[in-house]
């Protein structure tokens, strides 16, 4: 967080000639997190191993990874019961995952369909139990979010999923849906996690990949309260089953150590700069500079989603025809500023502020957008 | 590979202090691929960023990929009709995607039962199909692999799972079943893959948990026949399905970019030394001097496993009293060599000596072992 990158020192190996990455995931860490795995690369804390080749059943590892829960748990304040899993395989491995462990055949689950990831959550649920489209914003591109009065919700029914923010497009959840008094609500966070405060306790389950705020590609998070856990289906992989990594620890076989190392020093790193609050008070301050400035620009920079919803972490718009869009990457380029094209389903330009983007870097990219509208004036 | 410690510099991060790490997995990286992703860590490559921080779509790391996988296909001369997976959830995820991917509900499987691991992979995949244990040394507590000739192997049966080399019992085929000219032979290679050559072409599938000779936890390396790619059943999850790993270059999701890069690092180290030839001439003569120990030792030390299928991985023993085994670590532990305790589940002393053990590394053990035993002529 706001790491600044004024503190190069020439070393090789060291933050000199770092660059602005506006990648949607992976994304950059805060680099004291990078820095600190660097120093233990060969040698974590006196072990004389680095934490790659550690048994993930030693003393070193254990409390590694005790660490890395105890860490997450006190910055959402996770109630005690909830489990926190350490897994694998992504948001896509969850899709499938959850109707495993949540519903039979004949179960549905209600999605609210917001954008390229629910759709995906909702192809690969329907080849597990029923599913209803409770709402989706499909034919206005995914540009809001149905009002949650509008959702139809299957009655008696006890799932409804989400997804919390919406990478490629942007859009993003910023109250929890009143419908969470009611049923089990189930949230993929996977790009918005950790980015603020989130009352934990009013979802049955949130899951987020790791690698947008949090650390590495290949870990994935899942929070779910315990009453939730023990009643997957006997075909259920056994990889896939909550019951089995909640009662072995996240251990059933070798997890990702490394990742859970890197997350547990990323939690570790929230944490000394004062928890969520502090986090989403900067984010929201970062992701102010680039709404402002395409705000601000009568039209030369266009945000498509609408303003209730707009994603603090992916802002995608777009300008007037690809020639200007290619002007802006080559200048961006030309000032270290990378991975600004928008998915190749939507196009346009997408930039990703997640948690470790420092200020400097929002700041460059609104100056950049306020010079090119300048430019195009004169 | 035989990375000598002695190159330490002082340097805080840096070799200095490291210990003999025989853990079963994971376990020691090659000296020399450790500082290189220290050099790496903030920058890689003059890009301005950590191989964590890279969008899996950007040339940098797409780079990365393309090369692990060459080199991988070099280091086994992989036929071009063969599909090099890059995935997730270790050999447990096989377990269950192997039978999505490669069987109906009424295809049958033929296991041979050599340990810990096969038993795993039977239990899950009784969840999808038919399961034939084709021969089992379950009566011998797994200390031998039985006689090919007493294999009764299903009436038209198609697909033969082994476990190459099980981990836990120290049981290792040394050679490739003569089945495999007759059916698909599927073989869990995850604690010896790249410890020595392999004939791909007989092999159906082969696939490894990387942890052990070739990289961190979280990666799983599946190397696959493509006339067997593209059955997957209409409820296998995305995540497990060969097709769309394949197509996607084994980016349907973003995958375990980390980890990939330090395989590909890993795989570079192979070549440089010469290949696999190199590495079994140097693994033999590493479990030689822990084997002759044992066998030197007048029962002093009991190796419980067929001399015919000694793993030259994972090399367990026992001691004639659990005080002996005790004063055994505690001795070791002395000289930093730790990790040597059995699996739970057996007991004793396991010694597992990668590919990264360096020769010291077994020098060390077999010296303690011969010294405790001339002790114990005192």
């Amino acid at each position: 967080m706001g790491n600044s990158e004024s503190s190069n020192d020439g070393k090789s190996g060291s933050s000199k000639g770092r660059i602005y990455n506006f990648s949607a995931g992976p994304a950059m860490l805060p680099v004291d997190v990078l820095e600190q795995a660097q120093k233990d690369m060969l040698n974590w804390n006196g072990s004389g191993m680095g934490v790659m080749e550690m048994s993930h059943r030693g003393k070193e590892f254990v409390s590694i990874a005790k660490a890395a829960e105890a860490d997450l748990r006190t910055l959402l304040k996770i109630p005690e019961n909830y489990k926190v899993l350490f897994m694998q395989g992504g948001a896509t491995t969850q899709f499938a995952a959850i109707p495993f462990n949540l519903t039979t055949p004949e179960d549905t689950i209600d999605f609210v369909e917001t954008g390229a990831w629910s759709t995906k959550a909702i192809k690969e649920a329907k080849k597990y139990c029923k599913v209803n489209v409770a709402a989706t914003s499909k034919a206005e591109n995914f540009t809001h979010i149905p009002e949650e009065s509008n959702w139809t919700l299957t009655p008696g029914g006890k799932l409804v999923h989400i997804c919390y923010n919406e990478t490629i497009g942007g859009v993003e959840f910023k109250d929890i849906p009143r419908c969470a008094d009611d049923v089990t609500l189930v949230a993929d966070m996977s790009s918005d996690f950790l980015s603020k405060p989130v009352d934990v306790s009013k979802f049955g389950m949130i899951y987020a990949g790791a690698q947008k705020n949090v650390g590495p590609a290949g870990v994935t998070i899942v929070i779910i309260r315990e009453d939730l856990i023990g009643k997957a289906r006997a075909d259920c992989p056994a990889m896939f089953d909550y019951k089995l990594a909640a009662d072995n620890d996240s251990m059933y076989n070798t997890p990702p150590c490394y990742g859970i190392y890197i997350c547990g020093l990323v939690f570790k790193k929230l944490l000394s700069i004062g928890g969520l609050e502090k986090v989403e008070e900067y984010n929201l301050k970062k992701c102010a500079l680039i709404y402002d400035a395409i705000d601000g620009s009568e039209g030369f920079y266009k945000a498509p989603v609408a303003k209730n919803c707009r994603s603090c972490m992916n802002i995608p718009f777009t300008m007037a025809s690809k020639e200007l869009e290619t002007e802006f990457f080559a200048e961006a380029a030309k000032r270290n500023m990378v991975q600004l094209a928008g998915h190749k389903s939507v196009g346009g330009i997408r930039v990703s502020v997640y948690n470790a983007m420092p200020m400097e870097g929002a700041e460059a990219i609104a100056q950049l957008m306020q010079e090119l509208l300048a430019r195009s004036k004169q």
